[in-house]
Order: structure tokens, then sequence, then C-alpha cells
């Protein structure tokens, strides 16, 4: 069995890569951690986990976080993970930062958030977007994809790899769960319900990830709908030749692009969030709009799984040899 | 493996018996029948269970059903069951039947559905409320209760067990799946949505289910919310005793009676909906109000899992001897 | 020109006595204050109120206030009202509270309130339930009921007039713009979507207003839906006598109770609370269950209107002798 | 008093005319058709319009129509008006049509809707995007614009009109209720809820509408939301030149062209669906995205209001000289 700890056990992220482990096959949650929850029985705090955890949140120190856990999961906030993940390494885990601190360069990261990167070490991290980075199963740092690159990437990878656009203009949907735990303004109900509320909407952080992955043009602009989960990403995708391709010639591109990826489910329809709720799927539909020389290309994921946790729990079955799909492997909860 | 076979794979109960069935690690799904789809891929009518099934819809006879099955789940609505049971169980599989058709005794049954009831024989089916009737476990024929008095009677049956209640209120409030998957006034969204909808507000048909199984006064009324998935029952349950009970006695009394009935969660707080959000369990808290004699017990099911299908499978596990949990021990998907 | 003044407005209920009282034909708004918002425009920090109102907010004292109203709406919290009602009193303005300060007799008050009440005065307010209080006419103060109570009473009055109740259980819903604008973990919107959350399920301080109105047997239980405005209340009555009554005779009572009442509308079928959104209507229906002599009333109002604000603009209407609908006299927003 | 008939009074759009008519201080509503009620009270079949219309929904002939009122309002579905539209103007009526019968030339309109338009006059109908042609006030025949051109246009009409556009992606996302009043897949409630539905992705009909306003290129993509009402755009505007504007530059050019527009409201942050609830209101914002060349522009409309009826309603202003605003100045339902 595999030990596995997670630093930040009650948030979104944390809670979600409970839910998910706790019926792995193959793992054992180690240790949880909660600075607010400390002493008290993680399914006292989350009624949903019992009687599934018998832990105890606690506040301990990282090494011993690293000693009793064969991987850790840090499900903390940007700008905190730098703190744990030196001292992991260096104690003989392996981790999978869910964090941004370890997806950028280093220079990139401190222009993007705006603050200084505290480990002193030039890192190999290994970004982790299974489907396009294999080097995940030799990482022992693992750099968890931000929400909206995830579904973004995914959604036009195969076409950028064909050299087929020149730009592509993200439009993207999220279930307010990606606000995290914490009551805000955003997350009030009587703000969001009957509303979808666009944010940031000509510079969000994670279009840093997406051009670095897909190295094109790109255009985001992030919405958050009254959804708990899921985000659903619109991809305008203006191609760079003038040829124009059939359906069936882009439907290749993806199918070969995305051969024995199971988790990348390419749809004849439009993709929508329902059928991937809860899972670590991410569904890809497209039209072509010839008027335009556009593709549009929707994706669709559940934030907190594909988008998060369930990606992070993918990652670790390839590094530790397991089966991909392991833990993972359900259907998504319709209706 | 049990060969299971679904007639009425489409609706709602049909789709959640192959959700969770797929997943089971005891059964194999033989047939699924829809008229409507018959020849269709179970799968591309329903996208989020690729690529978990390869069956394609049929419509093949009952005798046929029956032998390719080792259980038949009669997931066809009220007054269509009968049409399968007799010739299902001559043909010898087992039965769970989801529908209302051998809940009641047969006068009852036409006094209530306002039909007749076409099956010939004086048939001995089990209600299948599994928590209070371990003879499932040798019947050839459940008759799977329905939503809402399985969050009902599982609410109080406790307390009338110990011969406390001498009335109960039961103001019931489910997610719209329970009105099944076909587009209606009530499911439409303009509708339900910022709404809550009272109907048969003095006389629905459950209430029979649920004087049979608790023997005291029941007044009963339902409300569909805006959710999707779920029951929450409010019980109002005034006592036959004048003496006053402490908080602790009360819980002592639920306690007992669900010793080891592991999908029941008693609850220190209020229970909600979210979390039993796609699972098994019936969640249950109450409080006393000393100045009325009255104490308030609060269910909550899932209607499709607990409420429906779950609660057949349940059923299936204890029939056939496997693990009562089999197929059904995972955590709601919580947010 | 009636001047109107505003203590609390930038809370749910004084944003929707701006809504309402920015459209009343014989009112101004003299003064609105926020001590968080002093000095903001009122329609920068609520955009949809522009460009209908040119006032900032203001943070000034209670002299001045009632110095340029002649009414004064206090929309302060519970405990907060009565810092402001004797000066406003005695410099001559005409008040109505929102708040529960004097709803209740000062003993019942504190006992409930379980605060001291900081008046020192023996201060006669009338409670503004209007259609049963046409005192309200000749009132200095008046105590604006609470939502709950508003819902409840109506909905059974009629019937408790004629001696018919011997209990009634309200088993209410609300939109959880009844808890306020402030996010807190019971509006947070994954926690309340796709739920309903019961909560102080033996003993809401509401109740005591419902008692104090109806001087019969009453069991209260409320809940929030995921909704943002409106409440449903189901009012369970149990009839003191045997005797049948028919549908038509009970709605003859009603009918005959709420004569020239405009803002009750008798219905037909069964309310729900689309069509009351927005607006100051309290609509009625009933059935009746002759198994159990129970009468299932359901009254559904918008919380934020006739449950709040819009009930405070009705006694206004009715104070200073202007058509009781005036500013309040508009349908529903359907869908 | 201005006698005012609606054909088609049963749908969302009917409905909605009627809710603002019947409170507009210049207008009688004269007749109300619909086959379906024929004979039954309008608030009988909409309770939410008692007791405000006595009326009961006729199926009288054209030419009654025409003779029975100054203005005649077409709403019903795209291919109907067209045989209503000529016999009401030979009867002297004026017409609004809420349709996309009139709004392109006639064979553009053939090629985009596929059927034969069987008017067989060149009839010269205004496009009643209000502010952008004010030839309105001289029209007989006014074509009512579609609900996402509305919302479209108005977010992006400045920037094109100063030439600094060479191509808009709008990407739109629209409440429920713009699909109608009939139940169907998108508005069932389990389909709906927690997600989000993106259809027609590359050729929505409504796009022509667009290209023909706006004179550059176009790529459009809707989707539906889980909300009843509303219309958010985000216009992703690619600018023609190089030449990089301060925000300042581009608001002075948005003031200017909407000046004394006074259902626009140019809001400093980012408009989102609840501000205009309910209203007649466009809420218009943008940000510059200096990387791409990029102008992100945010609009926010009531697709029943702004984006149909209410649009139809200041058009009829215009058409008899009464205030613009009359009948469609309130503030927006928030909370």
């Amino acid at each position: 069995m595999i030990e596995a700890g997670i630093i930040g056990g009650a948030g979104y992220t944390g809670l979600e890569l409970l839910r998910l482990l706790l019926m792995h096959p193959g793992v054992e949650i180690s240790v949880v951690t909660s600075r607010r929850y400390k002493g008290k029985k993680v399914s006292s705090v989350n009624p949903h986990l019992a009687p599934f955890i018998e832990l105890e949140y606690e506040d301990v120190d990282t090494e011993e976080i690293a000693n009793r856990s064969d991987i850790v999961f840090a499900a903390v906030p940007h700008g905190s993970a730098m703190d744990y993940v030196p001292e992991l390494i260096a104690s003989g885990a392996k981790v999978i930062d869910l964090s941004a601190d370890y997806r950028l360069k280093k220079e990139e990261y401190e222009r993007i958030y705006k603050r200084e990167h505290r480990d002193k070490e030039e890192r190999e991290a290994v970004y982790g977007l299974t489907e396009l980075h294999p080097e995940v199963k030799d990482a022992d740092l693992v750099a968890n994809p931000g929400c909206y690159p995830t579904g973004a990437i995914l959604a036009v990878a195969p076409l950028v790899k064909e050299g087929l656009v020149s730009h592509v203009v993200f439009d993207a949907k999220s279930g307010v769960s990606g606000a995290g735990a914490e009551p805000s303004e955003t997350s009030h109900y009587p703000n969001l319900a009957e509303n979808i509320i666009p944010y940031q909407i000509t510079e969000h952080r994670h279009v840093a990830e997406m051009r670095m992955e897909l190295n094109v043009k790109v255009s985001f602009t992030p919405h958050v709908i009254p959804s708990i989960r899921g985000i659903l990403t619109t991809a305008h995708v203006f191609l760079s030749t003038e040829e124009t391709m059939t359906h069936d010639e882009i439907e290749e591109i993806y199918k070969r692009f995305y051969t024995s990826k199971r988790f990348i489910r390419l749809r004849e329809g439009i993709p929508s969030l329902s059928a991937v709720r809860g899972t670590n799927f991410c569904d890809i539909g497209f039209g072509i709009d010839t008027v335009n020389a556009r593709i549009v290309a929707i994706s669709a994921i559940d934030n907190l799984v594909k988008g998060g946790s369930g990606q992070a729990i993918q990652n670790m079955n390839v590094m530790f040899g397991l089966e991909e799909e392991a833990g993972l492997w359900f259907p998504g909860l319709v209706p």
C-alpha cells in the first residue's frame, strides 16, 4: 500500500483527495493536516466522509509528514506550497503540488504571482498534465496543472501539435467550488444564483500555463457559473491555414493524439458538465465554422477531479507504476 | 458473477441501476431493455456511461430476460411491472420490483392506485426496506419501497417501535429527479428554479406504505425542491407519552435500533442532502421540542439511491448472500 | 411628499425599501444610513439602483434623521433598533421598526431574545401585520412582523378566528436572502445548491409572534431552500372539531376574512413562490385531509417584500392615509 | 390611451408584454390571443397576473385584432408572424414583430431560416434596436431584434463605429427562458442545473443580424446557463489598429456613443445579470488586454425585457411619441 499524506485537508482540494483516495485500492492515508481543525476527527468536520476515515486532523512538522508518507499531496494555497516542498523532497517523499508554485519557470512565476519564490533550489518539477507529459512516471515532484489550463489545453492540444492554430480564444465557465470552501461575495447564493460572473476578464494568471504548453497566441476570459462543480471551456480556435478541413479529418487528429488516453472521451455531440460530474474524464467535442476559419472545440471537466485532485491521483498512479485509472474509474453522477 | 437484467433501462431508476451495477464487483449486466432506444448503444444514449458498458438496449420477451438473468430489476412504471413479474418468477429468476405493484396488499393496491391488479397469484413479496426486513434474504420477489416511505419510515421507526408515537406529520422535500426523466411542467427549469412546489398535499399514494409499516397515525405532504436529487423528510413526531425524555435517551433508542445497520448514519447535527448525494446512506438527526411534546426527526437520503436503485442493490446483495454494502460503499459527492 | 429615512440601508431589508420607495409616487427618500459605506453613493455600491438615486450613504445622529424625515424605517439587526426608536419618536418622527425589538411584550422579548430591552418607556407599538391590525393607521410606532410569522399567521388566521383549530404545525421553507447580505456557511453556494437545510428545528424565535397572534398550539420548523427569495409555509392544521367541513365552506371562511384585503390572493390551485416573486402578495391555497381531520394550508410570500420591506411600506401607506397599495401594486416576476 | 393587441399571449414573450404593459401608464390591452387557452381568463392561466387583467384569451381574426388596436405586438414563432403582418398593416395598425420574420432582407431571411417568405410585398421594416435606429419613430412596422443580437451589438457598436474593430468573437450565455415556455430536454431541471449547455456552436441564426448591423467579422457561440433570465455576452474584440488605447479613451468612446441613451448603463466594474433582472437596462463594462490587442466588452441584459418585450415597448413608446422610458423605468430585482 502506498502511504499518502495530505497537507491542507480541509479545503475543497484536500477533501476531494480524501473522497477519492479513501476508495483507492492501493493507497492508505497516512496523515491529513489542518491547522484550523487540528485534533478534530476528519469525519466529524466532514460528515460525508463517515465512516470511511478514522483519522484526526493533525498539525505536524514537514519532516514527520514526509517520514510517514511515500507521497505527499500539497493542497495548500499558492505561495505556501514552496515552504513544504524542499523539505519533503529532502526527506525522501515524492510530492504532488496542487498549487501553482512549481508550474512555471521561477522568473515567470515571480512575475505572474507577484511574489518571491522562496525555494532556493533549481528544481525540476514535471507539469502534470498526465496525457501530455509521460515523464511524470519518473518525477519526484509533479506540479499539478491549474483547473482552467487543464480544460483549455486538452481541448486544443491535438490541433496545436498539427501546427494548425494561429490563435485561440478560451472562454471558460467554472463552477464556484473553484473559488474554495470559504464563503465569499462570489459564492454568496443570492449573488451567484440566476447569474454568471465574469472576472479577471483580460489577465487571469492561469493563461501563463496555457501559453507555456501550447506556444500559440492565447486569449482567455473566465466566468463563474451557478454550478458547484465543473469547467466548460469554449475554445474558439482560429486556424493558421486557409485550407478547409473536414469534420472527419479533425476528428482523426483528435483520435490519433488521444489514442489510449482513457480519461479523454471524444464525443460525437457537444459535451456539457453533467457527464463528467464527480469524475476524472475530460469530454471533448467540436464543430467547424467555415465562414471564419474557426474550429469551436468544447471541453468539459470536473474542476475538482480532472482539474485538480483526480489528476493529482492520476499522476500518483503513473509515478508509482499503478494502473493509470486506479481509484478513478467510475461513471459520472447523472442526473 | 450474478447476471442482472434490467427492464426499463432508460429512465432515471434504470440509469441509476446501471451506474451502480457497472461498478459492482459481483455483478454482470446481462440485458437492458428499452422500447424507445432498442438497438442503440446504452453508452451513446447516455454518454456518462461510456466506456463502462458495451451493451445495446434490447426489446426482448420476458422469458428470455429471465433466462439470461439470475436477478431481474423491474424499473418500469407502476401498473406495468405486474405484467412481467409472474413470468419472470415462473422462469426461475429472482425479481426486485422498483414499482409500487407489489408493495401493498392487493386490495389496498387497487384502492390506492385505482387500477386492477392483473397478477392472478397471491404472491409473497417482501417489502424491501432492508434495515427493517431481514426476511429479504430468503425472498424471490422483493417490492422495493417508494422513495418517500424510505426516508419517512427510517426517520421514525425506532420511536414507533418503542411505542412512543401517537401521530407523525411527515413534511417531505424531494429533488425533481423523482418525477422522472421526461420533461414536464414541474421539471421545467423556469418553473422550478427559485421555487418550491407542494403537490398532492393531502393524499399522496405513498402514505399507504408508511401506514403499513408504522401502524400509527400518519399525515404526509410532499414538495418538489430545486435540486436534482435527494429527499429531506421533516418528521414532526407527536409523542403518546407525557413523560419527557432526554436527548441521550432518544439517541440511545436510535442507536440500539440501528446497531450494525451501516447505511444508517446517526448524526450529531442536523442532516441535509449534500452528505448523502449519490450514496445509499440515510442520515438521521433529531431535536426535542418540549413545549409541544414533539420530536423533530430529520432524515436525508438520495432518492435515486437509498430511495430507489441503491436500496434495490442492497436487497440484491442480501438475497444473494453478498456483503450488504457491495457496490454501494463510497462517500457522497461533496461539495 | 412623505420624507422617508432609512437606518441601515445596505442590508437586504434596506435595499428592498430603496427599490420599492424609489418608485413610490408619494415618497421621497430623505436619508439613508450605513456606517460601512458612509460617503459612498448608494448607486455605486448597488449598481441596480442607478440612476434612480443620487444620495450618498450617511452616518448621522438619530435626531437629525428624525428631523429630516416624516417616517423612519429602522432596518437594523435585532437588539439595535431599540437604540434609535426612543429618540426618533421623541423627535416627532413616525417609526416602522423592521427588527424584532418591539414585536413582543418586553418580558417576552427579553426571554426569547436573551438580551435586556434598553428602551425604558412602556411603548405602545402596533404589530404591523396590516391585514389583521387596522389600528396601524393611528400608530406612531409599528413593529413590522417577522418574515416567517407573516406567512404562517396569514395562512391560518381565518380558521383560527372561527375557533376551528386545535394545533398547527408550520413547516416553513425560506429563500436564503432571509439570512442577510453577509456571506455565511449557509449562503455559500456549494453548501446550499442542490440541498435544503433545516435549522433551529424545535425552537426558532419567530414562534413567539405566531403564538401571540394565533393563540393556539403552534409547532414550527424552518428550512432554507436554494432560492434567493420567498417563503413557502406548509401549515398542517389540526381541527378542534370532529365535524367534516367541505372545501366550499372553508373557502368561504377565507374569503369572508380577507374581503377587500387586496394583497391576499386566494388561489384555486396550490400556490408556489414564483407568482409572488418581487411582490407584496400573499398567495394562499388549501386542501382537506379527511383521514386526519387536517387542513393543509399553503401560503407563499416574498420574504423581502410582504415578509419585510413591502409590508413596512404597506403599513406606512396606512399610517399616512395613502392608498394601501401605493408603490406596491405590480405583478410578480414570472418566469 | 394606446390600444395594444398581443398575438400569442401565452408564451414567455407574450406574458412579458403583459407584465409590462399592464403597468404602462399610457396603454390599455385591447386583445390577447391564444389558440390553446381560448376562452380562459388570462389571470387564471397565469396567476401572477391576477388581479391586474380581466381579459380572456381570444382567437379572433387578424382584421379584428387590427381594428381593436392602435398597435399590435406579434409574439408568435418565426415563420408565423408573416401570416399576420400584411393584414395588420393593411388594416391600419402599427406592428411590432418580435419574431425574426422582418429583421433581415428577404433573400437573407430565406437562406438563413430555410423557409419561403410568404409576404409578397417589399416591406420597409425598421430594425428596432432602439438606441441605434432613431427612424423607429416613423415606422409602421418594427422588426424587434433577437435577444442575442441585442446584447452583442450594444456591447461593441461604439467601437465598431470608430472603425477600431477587425473581428469580434461573441461568446454568449443565456438564461433558459429564451428557449420558451414549453418543457424540453434543455429546460429539464436535472439536465440544466449544475450545468452549462453550448449549442449551435458554429452557426446560430442570430449571427446574421449581428453582421448586418456591425459589418465586421463576427464569430458567435451561444450557451444556455442555469438561470431563468438574462444574457451575458462576452465580446472578445480584436482591434484593427496596433495603436494602444487607454481605458479612458475607450470609455469616452462608449460615453459619447450612448449619450442620452438612458437604458444603457456604462459600468465601472464588470456587469453581471443580477442588476438587470426584470429590467430594460443593458449594462456594459470592458477591459483592455494589451497582450492580444483585445478589448473584452461585457454586456448584460434581461433576455425577456431588453432582449425582447421590453425593447418592443421601448419601440412602441418611440413610435407613439411617448417618453422612451414609459412603463420601463424601474430598478432590477436584486437580490
